[in-house]
């Protein structure tokens, strides 16, 4: 339905009335607020206070605040909810709203909370928590409309109408004709449905062999199947054909989005793809020395090479000045390149065994852009010094060096791809140690060698 | 409709068939294919051979197929068609798909194709192109009904009635109700029009103050707003409150998918945010030398500053091997720093405001992971040169260095963007020249202070 604009609830309010322990009024706040704006205020107090504003609330509304939630948050506001109190909120969440949450929640509270479950929402819930985040079976829902095979038109209108107010919030137009095993058959179109007389069998309406996905297909993958197609949700069976879930574009497209926020994390050295400023200290000191310790292993190499032709350093000082251009000049070509390969194998526009097209496109903008800025450096080292040897071992270096990164840079993530590893999270570790140890090898092992000229 | 699964055209038929000039077979192949999948087959071809394999299709079917293919790929296929065939085919795309290619179109084919449109057309695509892509005006579909003010219900089924071919492809479930200025007055709701008396008139049934999007809203707070509420989608209105276009949930959501691909581009040092392989080279490698130039810029600034400590260098010659030790780490430690504040910037988990929470987080980590890194190079220094006072030099600068990295990485992207700059663009740079700058200064600066102790 379309809506009218409601009362906005603001962090500033919501935290005067929490430090002057005014929980009811904050409750009255967000009562009127809605969900998401409620979500946005909240988020900003700690979670025992949220639990406070939130626990004066009817249930439904409770969820539907939860739901808005970032999942941390509303699993660390739940854990201060006594267990039975938890558990009814639990119950009212979508299916996959409340598998994420409890996800996040200590084993503990977990498991007490699925404890005070009824048999048939704790296998429910107990089956949504048992598929990976990233896949059909992590991004689905258990909102839809199961069908007997046998049944007649005017059956399933019949039970349309009686559950009417709960389907109304389900994500499919459609209902899904399952046998007695719940193995998917067919599905049922709603206008087809209230279309035909009521004595027809739904076997004669339904489409017979509709596209299914499985529980197992990763998130990626689904989100491209929906972006080829013009499905607006999917069902999701497993291995025998049992119907599981609904997935929807929606859903695909905000683990898109997500994927792609993960990948930048994981692309700037956050190994795990996710670090949010609430996690302990300790913790996230840790997960970015899983990224920074590799590097500076890799970068004592690099300074071998330094150590290797500290001689030639030694003579001709003034290059310890040009290696960190040479350095960061090559990283930065790299990465230009790295982001775009990352980018053509994500949309498809090229696949991990392209090497030799990628390798001919890269070369030639290694070359403009190396004679480029060769030329600059080469200037540059020229106005400096006043020494035409110098600068041209410099600036050929720098040539050098840039095709090799581009090169480099536009391959590596292919390669990492083809090797099953990940591209955004390997290439840019791997391409700055490659192009510094040739380029300083390259820039030293040349100046020693024409170090009579030089002199 | 739920679909059956239909028959692939594959890269590898089609290039065969290309290859031995047999269009016809190419464009049969093609036609039984599901658009999605044939745009996907379509290319890896050129655009010229595009086109010959779409010129023998049905309008309609061309149309589907280009709407699927990248923008810039479509528009170069279309730019091989007749001016008038072409103008068939624009006439037969959603109108942001046809505003989108447009617009890829050097200005000449443009011009002649629109020139080759009815007045109505001609009318329609030039207001599609007069608004910025990523507004919501760029986003917005011109595929919606208008009911007029004075109707009643019975008139306005009618017209959904002669028009419901049509009208089932549109994206929303709502008519929009407007006065003879075109200025949106109301949205009806279909269920609502069906099921009232057809004298009512739909004054009475509509909802009166809907919520409603500006043509100017910039495409990141749609998302946002989508994001916040269960609406599918919205009517867009500009400054006179005249309807312009409908905008989809999932427009909002592409639209975020694509902004993070560009941002991930931007903070790679790929200028524009975009760039395909496809392009030229020259091109190509002018938009990267945008970002290396600068780039180059400041890292002299960088070099000055070891020539000017080229005295200290020459004494301690092991410091050349240490300083890229030095410089890559704390580029490292502070673009995880970076890439957390992007994130939580673009959540909305913080406001660029934040300063002082976001610098209390990192210093933590910083303080936490200088100590760490920082004992493993002064530990490898000493194992190198057992020298203990240069040894505590590099791993006190390393501690340093750390902490500077990390906060200043944190606090950028909040300071670029209160400056209404980009973040992506600008956080790395800066970083990786202050911080080398700093570290480098430090280290060299102390080691020339000390030099009485290390001699």
């Amino acid at each position: 339905m379309p809506e009218e604009a409601p009362v906005p609830a603001t962090l500033e309010a919501l935290e005067g009335l929490v430090e002057e322990q005014r929980f009811e009024q904050a409750s009255d706040l967000i009562k009127s607020a809605n969900p998401a704006d409620a979500a946005d205020a909240l988020q900003g107090l700690d979670p025992d206070d949220i639990a406070r504003v939130l626990g004066a609330q009817e249930t439904g509304h409770t969820a539907d605040v939860l739901e808005e939630l970032p999942d941390d948050i509303a699993a660390k506001t739940l854990v201060h909810f006594p267990v039975e109190q938890a558990a009814k909120v639990v119950r009212e969440l979508i299916s996959d709203e409340e598998a994420d949450i409890l996800q996040e929640l200590p084993e503990e509270q977990r498991e007490a909370i699925i404890g005070s479950l009824d048999e048939e929402q704790q296998a429910l819930a107990r089956e949504m928590l048992s598929y990976p985040e990233d896949t059909a079976g992590g991004l689905m829902q258990k909102e839809f409309v199961e069908v007997p095979l046998r049944a007649r038109a005017g059956e399933a209108v019949a039970m349309l109408q009686a559950r009417a107010e709960e389907i109304a919030s389900y994500p499919a137009a459609y209902l899904y004709v399952t046998d007695n095993d719940g193995v998917l058959k067919g599905i049922l179109n709603l206008r087809a449905l209230l279309f035909s007389a009521p004595e027809t069998r739904v076997v004669s309406i339904m489409t017979k062999t509709p596209v299914t996905v499985s529980v197992e297909m990763p998130g990626e993958e689904l989100y491209d199947l929906f972006r080829r197609h013009r499905y607006l949700a999917l069902p999701v069976v497993d291995r025998h054909g049992v119907l599981r879930g609904v997935v929807t574009k929606d859903d695909a497209m905000q683990f898109e989005i997500e994927s792609g926020e993960e990948e930048f994390l994981r692309f700037s050295g956050i190994a795990g793809g996710e670090e949010v400023r609430d996690m302990p200290t300790w913790l996230r000191a840790r997960q970015r020395l899983i990224w920074l310790v590799p590097k500076m292993v890799l970068n004592v190499a690099v300074g071998a090479v330094i150590a290797h032709f500290s001689g030639v350093l030694e003579e001709i000082i003034a290059l310890a000045s040009i290696l960190p251009i040479i350095s960061d000049m090559g990283g930065s070509a790299g990465s230009q390149a790295i982001a775009v390969s990352i980018r053509e194998l994500s949309l498809g526009r090229i696949k991990s065994n392209e090497v030799a097209w990628v390798f001919g496109k890269e070369v030639g903008v290694g070359v403009m852009n190396g004679l480029a800025l060769g030329s600059l450096l080469a200037l540059g080292t020229y106005a400096w010094k006043g020494d035409p040897t110098l600068s041209l071992v410099v600036g050929g270096a720098l040539v050098v060096n840039s095709i090799l990164a581009v090169t480099l840079g536009g391959l590596l993530p292919l390669f990492l791809q083809r090797l099953k590893l990940d591209p955004a999270g390997g290439s840019a570790p791997i391409l700055t140690m490659t192009t510094d140890v040739c380029g300083f090898s390259l820039v030293l092992w040349l100046a020693g060698y024409l170090l009579g000229h030089l002199r």
